[in-house]
């Protein structure tokens, strides 16, 4: 049996969207265990009237609520009993719980993470690691994207390891093409950190390293994953998704302002319906946190009831994979250099 | 008559589209005088058999030609008779000469400008402002988009100062919105030399600064200038580029994949134009080089005339606006916090 638990508050669609995604994600696997955290009074009305196998759903009962202006260290000291924090504490001490996920605030996640939960032996930096879908069809995964605003060349090269096991691992791609984001393809390109970054990775020879990438080019299929520090790879992947959605938004706008327009989108309905299906990054899961004692998901906090299913599927699949124990076996072989 | 110096080698459409982009600037500018820079042979024969005002075109004879491999500093040592070298040292040499444009090396280009040309007094760093479309129709300008891949927090004031009035004074915004590209909206986000900035920027009564932007922003409209340190935003400009044509590129795909779809397109045709036109950043001018103490516009490499066109235009605006005398006014009341 593998025990996940669900943070049931913090996210916009709260808890309606986490319950449903663990039902729908109990549903499907049989060996799957799900603990529900909030307030238990609010999360049995929810379930009530519901179809799930019962002896696979506990709810663990706490009411503490965090507010939208609190600051994560004051969360992590203070709110003990909230669904985020209860859910690390629990993950921390409870050897038969495997992982967490949660739609609530990242700041707080990734303090409460660091501060209670842990890290991998040897990793310096727990980063994260969303997903977006490229052109072709695979994905492309980036890390860190918001963990780290400041980093050192170890670090990188600790993202990039940790990214390529978990690109390899769970989703079975192989020897995972590994470029560092640049703002140009050449080694010289780019402040310090990236250079020395680049060198450190060239030489790690467990990493298929393919050289610098330029944001234009995250899309195209060419790269598994994309290293970068968590200032600029959040800017990546945020960029990329709202683009995304202006562009949508832009031509649901134009089709509209015509009655041709109207009739034309009408034969290209199904066109438009996989194309906004292909977008929606609530398809492609949550970022996970690589690096930490255990798993850690955090699903964006817009995140539909199909975007936690999906959240608790990956987590599911890296404790399956034994991914922090690969990580770990790594991660050791470089660590004389992280100084 | 205000004279621009045309870099006609160095882009992937050279000198057909310099050229081409020069003489449709001279038809439309009767005050407008250009130079050419570049092989006076290559340059008079692609001339040849065109209609224009000789009286108001020179070619400068700079035969050499710069490799793609080659070192900025080292295209500055030894390169001056190449057609970028030679139009900043003239650009620096002759007073009766504004502005130069260029669609070659970036990394040259800047290296140059900073040597041989210098900057306006009191200002630092020179900075990179291309500008992007918003959804609502508007334009957008990212300063620093590249020029500078580290940045202090006095650095990103001044970037705003000088955006803010390229913004007012070449297009017209009044007050222009200023936003610091950041990881959340909260002040007490990213790392420092955010924080500082964000700080600097509230207390300079010249801008009007709106807070902090997370980049899914950019093309929402609701900002006239965001500031970035070189590297995140040149990610930023560069994804939203490069997220617009991988979807446009798809959506042709998909369109083309069943006959039904093309018969939708068919009546859409108009409408994807528009968009396409809408997206093609050529239309949106170069990146001007803000700082320099005189007028230099980067073309993207791939320009083609109706790009150039713009870019000549733009250089023509700036100097028309008196871009530099009003940065160097306002700059230097902040220059004892630029430490």
């Amino acid at each position: 049996m593998i025990k996940i638990l669900v943070d049931c508050f913090g996210g916009d669609h709260c808890p309606q969207a986490p319950v449903e995604g663990a039902l729908k994600a109990l549903a499907t696997y049989p060996d799957l265990y799900i603990l529900l955290t909030g307030d238990e009074a609010i999360l049995q009305k929810e379930l009530e009237g519901k179809a799930y196998d019962k002896s696979r759903l506990e709810i663990v009962h706490a009411p503490e609520v965090i507010g939208c202006d609190e600051k994560p260290t004051d969360v992590v000291r203070l709110k003990r009993n909230s669904s985020m924090m209860k859910g690390i504490i629990l993950l921390r001490d409870r050897d038969d719980i495997a992982a967490l996920v949660s739609t609530g605030s990242t700041g707080a996640l990734v303090t409460g993470a660091l501060v209670r939960l842990g890290r991998i032996p040897g990793v310096i930096r727990p980063a994260f690691c969303p997903l977006l879908p490229t052109m072709d069809g695979g994905i492309v995964g980036i890390c860190d994207s918001g963990a780290n605003v400041e980093v050192t060349p170890a670090h990188l090269r600790q993202f990039a390891i940790m990214a390529s096991l978990y690109l390899e691992n769970v989703y079975g791609v192989s020897k995972p093409r590994v470029a560092l984001l640049n703002v140009g393809k050449e080694a010289e390109k780019g402040d310090v950190i990236r250079q020395e970054a680049y060198k450190l990775l060239q030489e790690t020879p467990s990493l298929n390293f393919v050289g610098n990438m330029e944001s234009r080019d995250l899309l195209s299929g060419s790269y598994d994953v994309v290293v970068a520090d968590g200032f600029s790879g959040n800017v990546l992947v945020k960029t990329t998704e709202g683009t995304a959605l202006e562009l949508l938004k832009k031509l649901k706008k134009e089709i509209f302002s015509k009655t041709i327009y109207k009739l034309g989108a009408l034969l290209m309905k199904r066109m438009f319906a996989d194309m906004k299906e292909f977008m929606n990054y609530q398809n492609y899961g949550g970022s996970v946190l690589l690096g930490t004692s255990k798993v850690v998901v955090k699903g964006h906090g817009s995140s539909k009831a199909v975007a936690v299913e999906k959240c608790i599927e990956q987590a599911y699949r890296m404790e399956l994979s034994r991914l922090s124990e690969k990580i770990e076996a790594e991660i050791v072989k470089y660590e004389h250099y992280d100084v």
